[in-house]
């Protein structure tokens, strides 16, 4: 399908080909990245009043169950919802553990949702650059909450709340009064925690974790992005759908705040830069790879190098004078 | 003075060439930068069987005398020895802590030496560029030991353990029987553990400090690059000039076992194929900061994609494009 006539179909609501562009932006072929580089930029700016929601939450937390709730919530309330899953760790298990339409049987059969697994085989940095343009895409589409999860594996929690609004994180009732072995650098990323299971004989375990976390939130630093009684720990059954109507009317009490003191648009704004910047030194590293007549070079000169005949700052010279700019 | 002169003056030994040539590749400057790389250049593959010695340890573990003592013992037996010094705090401090040669009273005066502070106002990167070339500086000059020192700030001791051929983590004794708060990384990237100031009342601390560390080295994974006994532990007292000729002993014993096996000249191709693919990839986003064009048009885009105007891809394709390696 020409980029044009794709394009005109993502924004006309065609979910078969929102999912057809996706596969493309998941490609590294290299013809498939410029034609994705043109779906994208035909694209640009569209859909920009989508709010973009991130969710993270290790394994048993029960994350299916609560995107499933909250979700079908949510397209009951009027919303399309997209559901995009990053779990770079299916680049090992080869298998997307995550995104599987069967964890939310309830969400998948709505009207105007959206689910897409976590794509297998993928570095970090390759699911990052694919679930930016996946937002994007869905943000085209016509989708009004993007619903980005992940397990949390290695640094994939910071990447996703680099590319959202808003970040949350699920947990589990503690067994215990101390707190679950949170990494620090979450609690400081995230704006809402929310205690799931909070139902049957969880539910004082529950309230107890919520307390828990509640005091460790208000002993951080204030954040500038944050009006008071933010970030917040609140308390949902997924299994009950209690608590949940609750939950959004926090996210769009936050975000409703963000977006009139001007840091929502702000916050985008530094995500883009921050996106193009790793863009362009990707880009340019590629080039190192993917160019056979530069790659033959640097076998070369690494040779000599290895060998002691070059040192290595002046063959890299020899590499790095290849790429003077062209002139604009 | 011309690349070609101080060159010369370099291999002939003469000392305050190299001090200037080390202050050339210690530059930024464009200019100088190509003079360095010419000048590197020219000495390349001169001088490569001085033996690298890298030699981590905190504050207050007796650095300084313990690299005055052993120097000194190595000039008297007949070696020419230059210490590097790496401390990436003092681009913070914007003093030279490490090298100074008032810390290193008898070394400083021994003929056939060289001491060199660490460079004020550097940045990680930037401090390990220039203690690779003086290094090679170093050697090309004749000195057949590099001592390379580091307070072990952030990376700098992985940084220094990937220029020397050994790598030396020294140590005071301990107060109790447990092993100090030593990173788990440095103990897998030492060569020797070298427990200093085992005299007078700390001698029996220093003991138990050595056995310590010994029996936490035996339960860790053997490496293909060890002998048998090794990595080891030792002790020493830098003050009363024992254990430094035991201590030099085991250094040369493991240092010619990886001779023989090839190791140490596999290890060297290995970290001057990493140093070239690291200078590559910095020497290219260098230009995109340096070229006046280049770094405008950056901007330009940058506030494209921030108004949504351009998508990051796209804007970095054009930037990207710019780079097309010319033809060899």
């Amino acid at each position: 399908m020409e980029v044009s006539a794709l394009s005109e179909a993502i924004v006309s609501g065609d979910r078969r080909a929102l999912s057809r562009a996706i596969t493309l932006v998941e490609s590294t072929r290299t013809d498939h990245r410029a034609r994705a580089a043109e779906l994208l930029q035909a694209l640009a700016g569209r859909g920009g009043d989508a709010l973009r929601i991130g969710l993270t939450g290790t394994p048993g937390v029960g994350k299916s169950t609560f995107t499933d709730s909250f979700g079908t919530m949510l397209v009951a309330g009027g919303h399309s919802v997209a559901v995009l899953a990053v779990d770079p760790s299916s680049s090992v298990s080869g298998g997307s553990i995550l995104g599987d339409k069967t964890r939310m049987p309830r969400l998948a059969r709505a009207p105007g949702t959206f689910i897409r697994p976590s794509p297998a085989r993928a570095e970090l940095g390759g699911v990052a650059r694919r679930t930016r343009d996946a937002i994007a895409l869905c943000e085209a589409a016509g989708y009004d909450v993007i619903l980005v999860e992940t397990v949390g594996v290695g640094q994939s929690e910071t990447m996703v709340a680099g590319m959202t609004d808003i970040f949350l994180l699920l947990i589990a009732p503690a067994g215990g009064d101390e707190l679950q072995g949170v990494k620090r650098g979450i609690m400081e990323i995230a704006d809402m925690i929310v205690v799931n299971k909070t139902d049957g004989e969880l539910e004082p375990a529950a309230l107890r974790t919520r307390a828990d976390y509640a005091g460790a939130l208000r002993l951080m630093r204030r954040r500038p992005q944050d009006p008071p009684g933010f970030p917040k720990a609140v308390t949902v059954s997924a299994l009950n759908e209690t608590g949940l109507r609750e939950a959004w009317d926090d996210i769009t009490a936050l975000a409703d705040w963000r977006r009139n003191k001007g840091i929502l648009a702000a916050r985008r704004q530094e995500q883009a830069r921050a996106w193009f910047r790793h863009e362009v030194e990707q880009g340019l590293l590629a080039t190192l790879r993917d160019d056979p007549a530069v790659a033959a070079t640097m076998n070369e000169l690494e040779t000599a190098v290895a060998q002691g005949a070059l040192s290595p700052e002046a063959a890299a010279a020899r590499i790095v004078e290849k790429f003077k700019p062209a002139a604009s």
